[in-house]
């Protein structure tokens, strides 16, 4: 197992990591157990070479070491004093990979050389490294399409690599449009070929990343590269945490080091945390709704035949567990499950509470089934439980729009308009009267500022409470903008998220629902 | 190609939808040009009755039919006093689809009956609907899983489902736990021993719904199941908009009439809209990362030797394009084809102009693929053209939330509580300056009230124009309460609907934007 998130990761739209970051996601990656973590390209990006300049002292590795990234010598150009090779020697780490080119088209047109310069550039590169002390990776770019339009040429730039010393080819598809059936044969090819070890690395253009790889496992491939949650350049590469569990877990073929798989679901969401991105629900196996159940047909026969009935592994041999949503569900037996699983007690005369109070509160437009944060808050309020961390009075929130006055004449709409939002808030805590304005970039944010004006200093926990995400459905779209209006919002508290929803013909009261319950639920969990 | 979103798509966590909704994401898959539509299950789901009811009169399609789905009559029951197959002969379509078990574990577990009962139900429930004149699909229920425990019994289902008069018998991944060469030999074998149209349905618990598609059809099947945006319980369905140009354009197997396969990234978007999930930029084909480039490997490449070299297809062939990060490039090749759309005529100074401002917009998160309208409004800006209608000086808008007062004492925040929202407009016609306030459920109603009285009985076809619908989605989910909101509203005058958009960090001021060119456009086509 080879990550690459630090690396062809990095290339995600809309990624962006420091140094702390990639050395908090490199610690993930080794408490995962990959065997090999790719820190970046310390040539081309002088983050990544400060990198692996502070690895060494503020990284501590269990299962996996570090490889640094580069490419082949520059056409006509000599070993060394090429730049790239240097700075895989200088990155201080014990193994590097480098990528070359195998589509002879790539060679004429891009490089703009010959095709024997473009083994020679292979061959050459590999051994100079070799000749450092280094342990070797060749990445051959475009194999596949080179494989297509001219094997002879693409074995030959493996072959070249495998000469030079390389302990290991990795067969790229660069552009990520391979079928599966193609690239189990091709490898199939390769290792039969070929006296060396063979790798995969596979992109997602054709949306056959992990199938790609499962193939060329299939075909003699033992050495598979990808990265945490498929992060990669346009539609991402191999993900990991889908590739290991089919391999291990269907395939029967040893990834990582004893006991670690369990500890995917946590390391693909730390990750997502860390790399500031939201973690995508269906993800398979570490998704939120990757078991998640719904549906009459699937709840009954899960109750009647257990979990392997309606699921394809057990979710917790990857740390993850069984969701049962709420909605459609009405009866009795899917809230005891739910109440079990939030760890809420509910008597019998509480269950019948509930479940009157959520047939209500469905009509109206709620639905727990993606609010679990909401629905857990219900739960205790149906046990006779009420917070009494503070208790509203009011608020009042203004939006103003305004243009530059010019006396009487004509106003022109292009001109920069000045728009405020404040908000005012009235809340008690036990009998003291709290009165804050808050100002923001739009109504929810201004009553948020005020609120937690008002609450300053009562709640500590508060302050590493944070609304992450907000999500708007207008629900009867016969009326419009006299419509209800649904507001889902996420919030964190650095290691937990949770969802709370608000439902109200007015989306200011809506957003204000979800808002409460959000910081209800995360002083609640914090003990205050 | 048999589109299921409307039925197991709408599984989805986080979808659900009216019966208008179903309407138009029907009318987008016609578009899309998909031969069969899977409208719902209209015994188990009320709605999925009513849009069958309504679809007659209100949808027109091209090239689609409608499927009602259902499963097969209970354990020991009879065929013709059973509800659900009842309902898919009262749906009114010509094609009925049922589902019935076909892994032996399920049949005696959870139906609790003997495995011959178990392939009566399917054979009686098949020939009953054929005798009612219907042609059927028959979904076989965790085939692979059946067939790999016991062969012969899940083989004997689909010969009932065949000799019952199924016209297809679709072998289904319930479970979403097979590998692509597993299902590519089962199908096969499959095909060798029934002489009747095979079918497939996946679902991505592996992360190989599409590539098990694909090998299903290598296997030898000509019917395939899936969903838009591979929406579907759990980790979700095979993605159609994957799962076609990887058949159609790899593959050579053509999936969609002439023509339509470059609807693909419009209809995914389109439909994203309607469901309200946000598009995922890194989705095969159609994302709008699916072609973007970064890197300065890739760009350099792509500046000789063209797309070709980093691209695995050509975007346009799917309606997508190409895109460098960082300068974004529209392309007046369809700006002008938009244009004369639109019916707008663009000389060439104002389309450079309008590549600049949309180049603007669009780095702030406007997208004008879904808002037709504002685009129109925006081209005749660039031709230099001014709304004269009114502009305005100022608005604001407020929302109060107030307790019944009770003294110094705390206040349960469960009682009622009064929520008012106020909004003050100030407009000017010509040289006229207009005042009115207007009351609402929310904001944005209030804010459309007060402005239709400021400008009440100068344009006398505002009467006529009315908003329909109003969507909401927060575009930075880093920055959270204080992230880009884009809003788009449908409105209509009753014959023709259009679509306008606003972003803004405040969703007041986002909704307003939308609102105001919404109404600039209904009075500019009414030609006022």
């Amino acid at each position: 197992m080879f990550d690459t998130t630090l690396r062809d990761g990095a290339q995600f739209e809309g990624i962006s990591l420091t140094v702390d970051d990639k050395l908090r996601v490199a610690e993930q990656l080794d408490r995962l157990g990959v065997r090999w973590i790719e820190g970046g390209y310390p040539q081309a990006n002088p983050r990544d070479a400060e990198f692996f300049q502070r690895a060494p002292s503020e990284l501590s590795l269990e299962t996996a070491e570090l490889v640094a990234f580069g490419s082949t010598r520059r056409p006509a150009g000599k070993v060394d004093d090429d730049t790239t090779l240097r700075a895989l020697v200088d990155a201080g780490v014990g193994t590097a990979c480098i990528v070359g080119k195998s589509w002879d088209f790539h060679v004429t047109q891009a490089l703009g050389t010959t095709l024997d310069e473009g083994v020679a550039m292979v061959g050459d590169s590999v051994a100079f490294l070799r000749g450092e002390g280094l342990r070797v990776f060749f990445d051959a770019e475009h194999f596949f399409d080179g494989y297509r339009t001219n094997p002879e040429f693409a074995l030959r730039v493996l072959e070249a690599a495998a000469m030079g010393g390389a302990e290991c080819v990795v067969l790229c598809d660069t552009n990520g449009g391979a079928l599966p059936h193609e690239v189990q044969a091709a490898t199939a090819d390769v290792v039969a070929h070929l006296d060396v070890q063979v790798g995969i690395h596979t992109q997602n253009d054709g949306g056959c990343a992990v199938a790609n790889s499962v193939a060329a496992v299939l075909g003699g491939a033992t050495h598979l590269q990808g990265t945490v949650n498929g992060y990669g350049e346009r539609t991402g590469n191999a993900n990991l945490m889908t590739a290991i569990p089919d391999l291990e877990l269907k395939l029967g073929i040893t990834c990582l080091p004893e006991g670690r798989i369990e500890r995917l679901t946590s390391v693909s969401r730390h990750v997502a945390e860390l790399v500031n991105l939201p973690p995508h629900p269906a993800d398979p196996y570490v998704g939120s709704s990757a078991f998640a159940h719904k549906g009459g047909l699937h709840t009954s026969g899960l109750g009647k035949a257990g979990g392997a009935t309606y699921e394809h592994i057990d979710p917790a041999v990857v740390g993850n567990h069984t969701r049962v949503l709420v909605s459609d569900l009405g009866g009795r037996a899917g809230m005891a499950m739910k109440a079990a699983e939030l760890g809420v007690e509910l008597d019998g005369a509480a269950a019948a509470a509930l479940t009157d109070e959520l047939k209500r509160r469905e009509a109206l437009g709620f639905v727990y089934e993606a609010a679990d944060a909401s629905l857990e808050l219900l739960m205790r309020e149906a046990g006779g439980w009420r917070q009494d961390l503070f208790s509203l009075e009011g608020y009042r929130v203004t939006t103003y729009h305004r243009h530059a006055t010019r006396g009487g004449t004509p106003i022109d709409d292009d001109d920069e308009a000045m728009v405020d939002t404040e908000a005012s808030v009235k809340v008690w805590v036990g009998d003291e009267r709290l009165v804050a304005i808050g100002e923001g970039n739009g109504p929810v944010n201004a009553l948020d500022h005020a609120l937690r004006t008002a609450l300053n200093g009562r709640y500590p926990a508060l302050a590493r409470i944070h609304l992450i995400d907000f999500r708007v459905r207008v629900l009867d779209s016969s009326s419009t903008t006299g419509a209800v209006v649904r507001v889902l919002v996420d919030s964190t508290d650095g290691e937990h998220t949770w969802t709370t929803i608000g439902v109200d013909s007015n989306i200011i009261e809506a957003s204000w629902q979800a808002l409460v319950d959000s910081i209800v639920y995360g002083l609640v969990h914090a003990g205050a």
